[in-house]
């Protein structure tokens, strides 16, 4: 941490800042320069909260050095994490997994039909809502633990593991019976107590990053699970928060390099949420890939313009067959151009 | 809800989107224009999916006219609801409310301090944290239940009703025996499974919002709550998400005026978390309330320089009570204005 | 300058990074931590560009301690600016200014009434735009240098000083005939030879803040004319653009104590544009003064129906007038609270 | 357009705005609701200025449904436009441009090498700044003209053509004589009087995208520059502001396939200002391409380390070698893909 002091800082008040470091049981070093002075904080083992210091009279600023996270980046775990889901592993080294179906689970016939095409595809994780958060409650909500059922079933038969969110404590449960991976949404990205729950089982969390969440704020999240000793944490990028309108968010990809030299954990991107349309789907799949993502979550439907829920970003299955065709190109050229590198 | 056709847009495609109207138990009126063909959906009573309509070949957008709230709007009930908060009554034409109270609990020597504090300088809701979310596991997370129970402790001494955020369903039943008030955090504001559980209780809510949601999904997060019942619902205003780094979140104070003349729900400001700049607040406040602000809801700490969470913005005593002071002339200008207008 | 290493970072790395600071003519003086090594730079006088050490190896973070303006900081020129209008002084101590005027001057019948109109109700400076900048090209574009000479004259007619924008150089010469404040739009914020232009004169002018800049960018925008010798700078919020839609920008209101605090230069707020919408502008105007702004620009029309330009966010001559007799009442309550204080 | 009244909107609000429709010559036509009427707006060809409506009473909300630009929409004028620059041809069916250089011109040897070192490795279009936009005024701010003349030398010298930035109009006569393609910078994107003066040349366009606008503001920006008679205009997104600091911007790449479907320009990608980061840049440029976009601009400089701006994000010779390279490769892979599909 680094306090920098106002021009017109006076000793006196250098010093209370020096004497409030000590309270801490931290270090405080003067740096004096030509124009003002500022005071390094040393001997912190992480994040140092700055609220006692940060206001004290003659303080300008207070400079963080420390992240507030530490498990999840590689900085101090240098060696990648590969997440297993069944067969299907996730991270660096690995093929990029694909997870597709719908946006929610409607009925057997639906769901068993979204798997077939997936499948036959070539898509290696299956999804599918049960419970659903939608901006307003008059809109179709999810079937719940029904929906959970036709999920697994769907699975089961394609032979898929499955993935599909929990929205609070108290589905965790259920969820667990039936899901292979457990999804936490945008929404609740900062809901730390489901984080800390889920930090405890052993299923592999799918975390997305949160509509306006920093990647500083992504990585903490995840730092939340890991603390409480699950290391199985896969990322999704699916589109923030900006001012621009044509899109339902805007997909940013640099942050799939970034936080890939960030942090050890896989990192995948849901082009179908960031964009909220159907015909930039496969563009932005190909480009997430080549941002190097480590998978991709596509939204499928065997009949998009049936769907009670983002009908309009949903491929149907000749649209994902031919993606996934231009995936697996684009992915052996990758390749090739990586083995004659 | 309006369909825009692309210029180019043929008979067939047209016919077709009015065919999906119809499917859905709709009427579409086609408004054929100069230079492009939009066609009206008539009949709805409330908010229409849109999924089966956007990507119909032709579509060019979609726009929406009915909003996903009612019950909360004051298009449809524009009588203003006036919440009872025991014996302090939050709303239109009401005395401004003042919530005040340090961000967490830490002691019963903190608590009761500051409950005096702010008791002598006139606040009539205490507030206190007893589940706190922070943005990494590594900060100080709470007391939990002894936490409630050392606020309620405090605000019988006082003779304050007391306010506490809530995280999760299954902090309700503890959180609604000890607390007048369930607060909903900015970072549950879209946890649809919370709002509609405290939806079904009797207790006050006060809903603070997301620091990315727009006003229309600030409004439909209410609606998740009346819509199951409770109308007793106080929203707040706490600073959104932008660009600007020199405050903690930029405080929108349009919002106070624009929610008013929607909804019929009481809105107060909370200037502590929008800025989080202690200097700031009580210009803020002040500003807040010119807004027309319902009440202000402030942290008070009865020594900042050893609070555990959010010393920095937090007032101490005779800080809050110089506000205070200034609160009630400016108010009471305010009322003498009103009267001769 | 701060510049933090890799925890991994090597002996070799800091070497490099110590040598590159010694290159630019700095002191680099490491400071040890428990778990990364810092290295404080010293001996700048202000600003430096990190461009060649930011991506040396094993730097994690460059951190910027100097702020990219001096002149106009209040931490190294305390004393207040106070810029001189005609006859209307516009700053600390000083009352608040009010300019306010139609957005496009029209025709002669239209800016004479509105001028009398804004005088009779009690403002200090006219406003009127000639050179008018428009999202698209098929819009109204402004009377040019007709529209000035039509606000000289009204201007004159009624005894106030004219304050209008001012859109490249080559309309300087005939902009600083006619008016007395040269106004600067929010699109032309980083108009940088624009800016350094107009630091030549000596006419005041009026800083608008870029619809999405920070302050420090605000305030080096300001920085640009000040340097040139033009210390007459009147800076205004005019709302920044954020993803909330319901409003045309978003009223940032913090930004006017802060900017207080940060610099000595007079700062005023446009409520009019920040909201877009003629119902918020007398309640922002209030919120604004008690904000501490120096002063409000607001627009004004006659006959705001048939206006050519933002006529939805106008008010006509009676809302201006109420709005003048309650601003009034308002600073003599805020007068009467500061003396009684 | 599409008026939406209020629920409670009665019968005279109806016809007043029936009635100040008429007055602008349109056609006014309602559309009765089971909740509430609206008024579609006919007959108008282009942007209807909504001034006069938005406020009347009864009024809730105006829709536009026709955009501010059309010059520039593929909607009316299907058949893409190819921008030629010296022999390099831009747009749909071309192979991508490869604009590169550095970011300032910095001397004779400097710009010389780079221009080798971007020749070499296959750029087919020099860059570099004469004049240069600062933030702040303490920075290095360009050679100007003596910057033009080495810029058109270096490039006469390996035969390529040459971009670069103008600023002012008063610039334009010398940024012509120099150099091929006109670069309108992110901070002038709204500089209308300059986009109008760069339309009434024969000069091809490079026009940014400014930093905070939006696609709907990019188009119009174009379209104030073809509505002047130059249709020779490539657009390039680099980067909008939002809320994550972790990159300079945040870069945009679902904008290429949109605007490849809105509008018949062409539109480039450039990763270095996007980003800010030099490491991320090849990978950004490959997601670029797969995304769409039909060429780059991309910084480079012949020892970054020395480089007066922007070295942080500045490729050296072999990087960009290498680049190129994969960019080759991925190009005859995409194609090939296009062909076997």
């Amino acid at each position: 941490m680094l306090i920098v002091m106002h021009h017109s800082a006076n000793e006196q008040e250098i010093e209370q800042v020096k004497q409030a470091v000590k309270d801490m049981g931290l270090q405080a070093e003067p740096i004096p320069g030509s124009e003002r002075t500022a005071i390094g904080v040393l001997g912190n083992r992480g994040y140092v909260d700055d609220a006692t210091i940060r206001n004290l009279p003659g303080v300008r600023e207070v400079i963080h050095v420390s992240k507030p996270y530490k498990l999840v980046s590689r900085d101090f775990h240098p060696q990648a994490t590969v997440v297993k889901v069944g067969g299907v592993a996730v991270g660096d080294g690995q093929p990029p997994v694909m997870m597709a179906g719908p946006c929610s689970i409607e009925s057997e016939l639906q769901m068993m039909e979204s798997a077939k095409v997936v499948k036959q595809a070539g898509a290696n994780i299956l999804r599918g809502g049960a419970f659903k958060p939608r901006t307003g409650p008059h809109s179709f909500q999810g079937l719940g633990v029904d929906g959970l059922k036709l999920l697994r079933q769907a699975g089961d038969e394609v032979g898929m593991p499955v993935v599909t969110e929990v929205m609070r404590i108290g589905q965790l449960d259920d969820v667990c019976r039936y899901a292979d991976v457990l999804q936490i949404g945008a929404r609740n990205m900062q809901n730390f107590d489901l984080l800390k729950e889920v930090g405890k089982l052993s299923h592999p969390v799918l975390l997305k990053r949160g509509m306006s969440a920093t990647i500083e704020e992504f990585l903490a999240a995840a730092e939340y699970i890991v603390a409480e000793g699950n290391d199985q944490v896969i990322l999704c990028e699916r589109g923030i928060r900006t001012f621009e309108k044509a899109t339902r968010n805007t997909l940013d990809l640099s942050v799939v390099p970034l936080v890939r030299s960030m942090s050890h954990l896989p990192i995948i991107v849901d082009p179908s949420h960031a964009t909220g349309i159907r015909d930039l789907v496969p563009v932005m799949s190909k480009a997430a890939m080549v941002a190097g993502a480590h998978g991709l979550m596509v939204e499928v439907h065997h009949d998009p313009a049936k769907a009670l829920c983002d009908g309009a970003q949903s491929l149907n299955g000749p649209e994902f067959s031919r993606l996934m065709a231009e995936l697996q190109q684009l992915q052996s050229c990758l390749m090739s151009a990586e083995n004659s590198a």
